[in-house]
């Protein structure tokens, strides 16, 4: 059985954390969309009024993959939930159970912080994380769709006020 | 034209944000979900931890809507972002432009605050917010499918590991 470690990220881990970004953005066929730099990541992951935290992994003493997650909020509950943006688990390391043991730490994480939901986001052609995720006893939100306006329509909108 | 007043929420504003809450979740279809209180809120919302902040909007002096959002992140951008949970306008104030201009807030606060990305989720069936949406420049991201791990589900996973 392989040994699974997992701790809180700190400032020193942002260059394997963004490594690690690419090979997930290389993974989901979007590698050109990775604009985040070291010096970013330190920034917004770690600066003190960052919305987000990380976890990083190790299997048998190697680093093994990360998770980065934030807390979201339900007007419906009336408190706040848990949002994994990121989990990833380099390909040597898959199959360790390194990617529940992450998904288990988060849900941990979740519970003793009161929140209501465990949330997170899945490319539809993902058909091996949907047959995952859904072992767990997870459901799928497919009414919902999530609409993004950024870079210059999110600028010219916001200056036409 | 109607005179359209915002503003941010305090906590004094909670008794409102609850009746708009489940106001917007009868439209929604979805009126036994809301378990919120007004503790609640004032505890989730207005909280020293709170991930969340509210606006509230006046047309002509009179309650109208609000939204509540918070701050999600991108490991792609390494930057955060600013993500929109609620949007309400009751409908005796529809077509007033307090819905536009409700969102054109959130864009500038998206803005001022260095979030690479405004975004929000909508329904699948209603058409008429689809459309309104895509006019300001908006995109889907229909690839991506939520998925939710809550209640006795999450915490028998947290509880196994």
């Amino acid at each position: 059985m392989p040994t699974i470690a997992i701790r809180e990220a700190t400032i020193d881990d942002c260059p394997l954390i963004l490594r690690f970004i690419q090979e997930l953005a290389d993974y989901e066929k979007a590698s050109d969309e990775v604009v985040a730099t070291v010096p970013l990541l330190r920034e917004s992951l770690f600066g003190p009024t960052s919305p987000s935290r990380a976890l990083v992994c190790h299997v048998d003493g190697e680093e093994a993959g990360f998770a980065v997650y934030f807390h979201n909020y339900s007007t419906w509950q009336g408190r706040r939930g848990l949002y994994l943006e990121d989990l990833y688990v380099s390909p040597k390391h898959r199959g360790t159970g390194a990617g529940k043991a992450l998904l288990r730490r988060l849900a941990q994480i979740a519970v003793a912080g009161g929140c209501g939901r465990f949330e997170w986001s899945v490319l539809d052609w993902n058909q091996p994380a949907i047959d995952f995720y859904k072992s767990l006893g997870a459901v799928p939100l497919d009414e919902w769709v999530r609409y993004r306006l950024a870079g210059e329509a999110l600028a010219r909108f916001a200056e036409a006020g």
